[in-house]
């Protein structure tokens, strides 16, 4: 299984996967031709507009790209994919989604035959056991919480240790805190805007210069160096 | 029907419901001699904890507090409260909570019946038609998200313009865009730390010093004053 999971698609004041672009490349190499694209997450912007962008991003790289909105079969596009892309935006709005096309267990079953799949942000939400370390607002209503489960750990992205000034809200880290006493014995891996996890099969390599963070329950969170993470 | 609804609890800076004791003694009025406290959103503290915490500020102000977690028919507490509080924490944890011990109808039907109400945070969430406009983290997955519906417009509590410095991740304003885009025909109440609504039966009165934002879809957002509220 091979998995790419970004935290983010653009840094502070960078590009649409700027930072992930030679990673993504190198995780992709030559044997794929084209990828499929999930753009379910967009929200206030067209599924078209969403694929279109990331489009040029991926042919940049010399990689084709079919957005799973556009093909008249998804089920059979998943079948047939030689690599998946699962973009950001709102997580709730694309679990909906992907429950409502049938989507997560031939995506599931594809990529543990060794299908690439890289998600970022919401995408890679949805690369863990259920979305409950989502950042976003439940819009939208989704039958069950549960997601592809390709990963047996829960992923924050945008984990950030900064908070809005002057704002009485919780951290993030309280958010997460509250995660893994609500749940206990589901670790959670906070990923910094700009870190990428980059998984084979067991093999799970964090990349990037900024430590994440690890959340258990009962114990101190803790940051993990880049490299090789145990979980 | 009488609602307080609190954004938070606590201004930054400020002492638990420091900014609020005025309005909720004036509220409340004379005739409350014992409020039933609602202390099911807590989850890194406990019950306990929490409703002595309230305890303390309700009773300076001249009222008893009973905590529905301590009673032993938490639905004939209901039948009989004179008031009802709803504390803050994680609403998905609250909602879940209200859902398992099926209190949604008991309280809805109080409250309609002229029992007052007052929230904060997610106490103020669950007030609304659904929690879906909540900043919490989806820590806990309730039946439905559907909530007490005691008001016909959704709050987003801790609004704020602000954001994390650096970061990449999404603006409250941003979120609640995509609520509305998801959701047309329910408008948002963005409530400022620091502001109340208090509602009387139709009337809708914004206390505070700060105005409110007023999301509805295919509209710009726009500020509301102090006063009475058209949504």
């Amino acid at each position: 299984m091979r998995l790419l999971l970004l935290s983010n698609s653009t840094n502070y004041g960078g590009t649409f996967l700027g930072h992930a672009h030679d990673t993504i490349h190198e995780f992709l190499g030559m044997d794929v031709g084209e990828i499929l694209f999930v753009p379910y997450a967009a929200v206030r912007f067209s599924f078209d507009a969403m694929s279109a962008k990331a489009a040029e991003v991926f042919g940049a790289l010399g990689y084709g790209m079919k957005s799973i909105h556009s093909v008249p079969n998804a089920p059979a596009a998943v079948e047939e994919a030689q690599a998946i892309a699962v973009a950001g935006g709102n997580t709730f709005q694309l679990l909906a989604r992907l429950h409502q096309e049938q989507l997560l267990d031939p995506i599931r079953e594809r990529v543990r035959e060794g299908v690439p799949y890289i998600g970022w942000s919401a995408g890679s939400n949805v690369a863990c056991p259920t979305i409950r370390t989502t950042n976003d607002m439940p819009i939208t209503e989704p039958p069950s919480f549960d997601a592809l489960g390709l990963v047996p750990f829960q992923i924050n992205p945008h984990f950030t240790d900064g908070r809005i000034p002057n704002h009485g809200g919780e951290t993030r880290s309280e958010r997460l805190l509250e995660f893994v006493a609500a749940n206990p014995g589901m670790p959670v891996i906070g990923l910094r805007e700009g870190s990428i996890l980059q998984v084979e099969d067991d093999r799970v390599v964090l990349l990037g210069d900024a430590p994440a963070v690890l959340f258990k329950s009962g114990q101190e969170s803790q940051d993990i160096e880049p490299g090789q993470v145990e979980v």
